[in-house]
């Protein structure tokens, strides 16, 4: 019989149907035995009755996640035990009969618990399977996807960056390095920067999703040692406002598209979706400060940065009065921001530079950037960054390259503030860290 | 003044507009100087006419790879300068003023003479910028979106598969190691293999866009160290044919997609867009080794596995005689394959496994998969692959895993294949191999 996504069987009432799907309840009652069955569509409540002896028989020996192909009735619920607010709660299915497609051994603990995080990511392969974890990896989806599309409907071209490169780009030992072929070292990539402005050249408006990753050794709810980096750079801008206009307009996209498709995952975390007036507020990086000053009644307008506090702070201030979960703050110092950025004509102190901050955190940073190669060449040396380890990438502005500015955005981050998780690890499908690939790294 | 985009200015026969873009070619004539301009939509001929003192001073010093923002009139071409065949071919613009927004340094070859490929890779910031290398990118776009496309609306999740893992899954020193923190070894993925199986268990139908790396000393036209893997599993399938189905379905999905939107691009490949039938032609390898016996004249029957030169016979016998440039080959035998490939339960020494091969280059390998945890125990141990190392992998066996099955595909060999390329790293837009990081490695 040809199976039937569970998502579909109250279209079958009344009928005989197959379904297939692991076990993730199961009730013996002696004379009969509940189990709710999940397939990639839902969930249902399964009965075996008294009167069916084959199944009666198998379903003692079942056990949570194991995996069924079970024939049955689709029967209404008699009125009293109808669940209004449950997918499927009105039906029920009468197994007749079981056939088993894997067994699962005794869990370790029971899934749909509270897990403390340790666990829950020592356990991943089977704790991915609860509703939470389908519904973070169901969003994170939902949001690359909604991330490209806008970016394609904004015409620009996808391109696969590297991972494997050369040097540690950005310096300071914040890059892996690797074992490459005859005893020569490469490094891991900690930003497709400097590939997604090579192909300005080409295309103009260039993007990638990629891997990245950073050997610092942090151990915040705030860093991976490996993260999903959705990198953007256009060519031919006045200056960082325009990089800011598109940038808005992916997250306005990605907003609209999860607000459509997942107001259930919404409504199973509990959280409104991302408030989002006409346009995101702007403050430079000054404005913020005197705002932050103001709220907490200290003077911070002297800090070079924003410390993670006073990033929820002006998160906080501008969702309450100027209804925005998402605040650009602008011109952070030249001085803290990377060699490539363009500074400010009428304030070189200052650079043309925002970050994005989203419900209290930084999920993306961007600029313009230097396009012109001899202004390029003086700020890497006044860096001590040598041009020598840079001849590749110096090539695209030896060879002409517009005005040009990006930014890029983590996927962890942002799936994270988007179901205000309380650590970027939950956000990542197998996270890995200081301690941890897949197992624990200190077994 | 608004920028127009080049492809639009037919629509301003008569105005004058504003657009930005590269040099690609300056004919200085002495009294007047013509130029094509290029930018993101389209090549377009500007002239400075002698009447225009301004812009003449200007553009003798112009050269190739500037960018320019240029205001001019738009012309239609006298009768006789009519180029029919090339796009703009019946307009120029006559420029009025030009603003430079980036030199570019003499350039150390023409970019569109035929490079050797050691060259073209040497410069590839510059000569990305070429007509070929942009349809490559553009043409891989494409690719790897309906790819995605197709699975998504065959009901797949997607996912982010990790690069860095704990251990070289796949054995015989393929893996590049990392030095990761605390004096720990990591390794870079081969494969997005065992987490994809993993994601069978949340979402029953899971794919991802991954890079893998491959440290194989193998400086063939087909092998590179970083690539592109398009990766699905599907859980509840009853074999390797459920597999396949999906797989023929995105195929035909990306074929139909490029066809439509990218007609120029095989044009100017001078290529015809791949073929395929109504159903895409299978064979069994023994089968395959039959046809190619007879082929060649050589009893190739009791190979265990094809060579090159064997899929590229297979393929031009399936076009000719079955109008298909894509073959299925399946029932490769078991030992030849992965450790969790499943036997066939009627003759176990050969495997429920397929290659399919396009243009006489294998671009997916897949197979139905063990997926009970006792079996899949026995294999690794008989195998000589430890399961303690495997802990975290086997969980998704040891919790309940359905039947289920998956593949790969690589994207640069569907890319290079889709435009016969003739070396696969002319499909990787950064290309890494043995010799070569962005600059060549002995260097």
């Amino acid at each position: 019989m040809k199976r039937i996504y569970i998502k579909d069987l109250k279209d079958h009432v009344g009928k005989e149907v197959s379904i297939s799907g692991w076990v993730s309840v199961r009730r013996d009652q002696g004379k009969m035995v509940f189990m709710d069955i999940r397939d990639m569509s839902g969930n249902v409540q399964c009965v075996v009755l008294p009167n069916h002896t084959e199944p009666l028989e198998t379903v003692k020996e079942v056990r949570n996640q194991w995996v069924l192909e079970i024939t049955g009735q689709v029967n209404k619920r008699p009125e009293k035990n109808i669940k209004a607010a449950v997918v499927n709660g009105d039906i029920e299915l009468e197994i007749t009969a079981i056939n088993i497609l894997s067994k699962a051994q005794e869990l370790p603990f029971d899934i749909d618990s509270d897990l403390n995080l340790d666990t829950y990511f020592d356990y991943l392969p089977l704790t991915l399977r609860t509703q939470k974890a389908r519904d973070i990896f169901t969003m994170q989806a939902s949001i690359v996807e909604a991330y490209r599309s806008s970016l394609r409907s904004q015409k620009f071209m996808e391109f696969q960056a590297p991972a494997l490169v050369a040097g540690d780009a950005e310096g300071g030992g914040a890059a892996f390095k690797v074992e490459y072929f005859y005893d020569k070292a490469a490094y891991l990539a900690t930003s497709p920067q400097l590939y997604k402005e090579i192909m300005v050249g080409p295309f103009e408006r260039a993007f990638t999703i990629a891997k990245i990753f950073r050997a610092e050794k942090s151990a915040t709810t705030r860093h991976l040692s490996e993260l999903t980096q959705m990198d953007f750079e256009m060519g031919f801008i006045k200056n960082h406002l325009d990089v800011m206009a598109v940038l808005e307009q992916v997250i306005r996209d990605v907003v609209t598209t999860v607000s459509e498709k997942h107001q259930d995952i919404f409504e199973r975390f509990n959280i409104q979706k991302p408030q989002m007036p006409e346009k995101f507020p702007i403050f430079t990086l000054r404005e913020a400060q005197e705002i932050i000053s103001k709220e907490t009644g200290v003077d911070s307008t002297d800090a070079i940065d924003m410390e993670p506090e006073h990033e929820k702070i002006i998160c906080e201030y501008a969702l309450k009065n100027l209804g925005s979960d998402f605040v650009f703050i602008t011109h952070y110092p030249t001085k803290k921001r990377a060699f490539y950025t363009y500074a400010d004509p009428t304030n070189p102190e200052l650079s043309l530079s925002f970050d994005l901050l989203f419900r209290g955190l930084e999920i993306n940073s961007g600029s313009q950037r230097i396009h012109d190669y001899n202004m390029m060449i003086e700020k890497m040396k006044s860096r001590n960054v040598n041009p020598e380890n840079f001849t590749f990438y110096l090539q695209a502005f030896k060879y002409g390259l517009p005005p040009h500015g990006g930014c890029s955005t983590g996927l962890e981050r942002l799936t994270a503030r988007m179901l205000q998780l309380g650590n970027v690890k939950e956000a990542s499908v197998f996270p890995r860290d200081l301690n941890r690939i897949d197992n624990r790294l200190s077994e």
